[in-house]
């Protein structure tokens, strides 16, 4: 047994989350949550995380409980990452970009792409006006991180010269794009940062979690 | 001229980074960003935030330059709340639990909230379906900041025995709530938290920038 224990399930959210556990190498058990019986909302899960969603992320070696994907990502970094692979050191520059673009991914485009996700496959009624106001900002804001990849002089990411949990938690979600009918072959850079970040091969690892 | 610039506008957002400058008692110079006339999306405000959203802070003392409000405000609380009187120490379990939350406050109840003032105030005809997903699911949003007070028994803030970025945070959006006809009353606690950090002088303060 190890000290990690993800509760999850197989969403981008979820693959954020599996996808740094095993780029950090570390062990951790799995427990799968049963999303379309709502166990998320079960009495013993609100006990871990009040609001209900998956993932959720217990450290027996800290005694932390965590959840919301941009926290996770932050707290592992923090406490995994000592050697700075991942992330930029706590109070650089680098780190603020990396906290900005961080929070940028889970309060803008998750959000955004999830509203997408809803009126495009789960809605009981198509609602032109919704899906034309959701698609349009999913578009709007994958052409923001095309912006910031073409800014960035020092390599294929969002910030600095090293992969991040910001690349990390962006791709999550434009992993889930092809099946919103959205194509991002018309943005170049993200199509190839899309596509190195894919390639690695602990991020395919992740996203067989749960397997 | 202050080493403090914020560009802002009288929104929720715009709200929660004056009110904390205020809390933290720090002198800071105002740009109003017209953003009927969409200022924020101007080339000279993308080159400070690519998103082109306020608020935006540039700090001339420290060289750093940063936009989204859970991104600002824990930019502040690192540099300029020392002695930690509005947040806890980095890298304790509070400090966790005051990242978990402001990062559900600006990844759920922020933005879910904006769908709600969107579909209420600017959609240009009345949807029942996403008038109704979005009135629903801030109150399920409510209902979760009202379990996480109630399980607080060090007082009423979000996170432990003192106010902090994530209670600002949260209050930035549920001071909009009267205006999308949501009654808070129905919560409790929620409502007495509310009115405590609304009679405070310094987020009265806040609210009315830019004056």
């Amino acid at each position: 047994m190890s000290d990690l224990k993800l509760y999850t399930a197989g969403t981008p959210n979820g693959y954020k989350i599996s996808i740094f556990l095993e780029l950090l190498g570390l062990k951790y058990d799995v427990q799968r949550i049963d999303i379309r019986s709502n166990e998320q909302k079960q009495e013993w899960f609100l006990e871990l995380n009040p609001n209900g969603r998956i993932p959720t992320l217990v450290d027996n070696s800290t005694g932390v409980t965590i959840s919301q994907t941009g926290a996770i990502l932050q707290y592992l970094a923090d406490t995994y990452d000592k050697d700075h692979k991942f992330s930029y050191k706590f109070g650089t520059k680098e780190y603020y970009k990396q906290l900005e673009y961080l929070i940028f991914s889970v309060a803008e485009q998750g959000p955004i792409t999830g509203q997408l996700s809803h009126f495009t496959k789960s809605a009981p009624e198509k609602i032109p006006y919704a899906l034309n106001r959701y698609s349009t900002d999913v578009k709007r804001i994958i052409g923001v991180f095309e912006l910031i990849l073409s800014r960035n002089k020092e390599g294929l990411f969002l910030v600095g010269n090293h992969l991040t949990i910001t690349d990390i938690s962006v791709f999550g979600w434009a992993n889930s794009l092809p099946r919103l009918n959205i194509d991002i072959k018309e943005f170049e850079l993200f199509s190839k940062w899309f596509d190195s970040v894919k390639a690695l091969e602990p991020v395919q690892k992740g996203l067989t979690v749960p397997n």
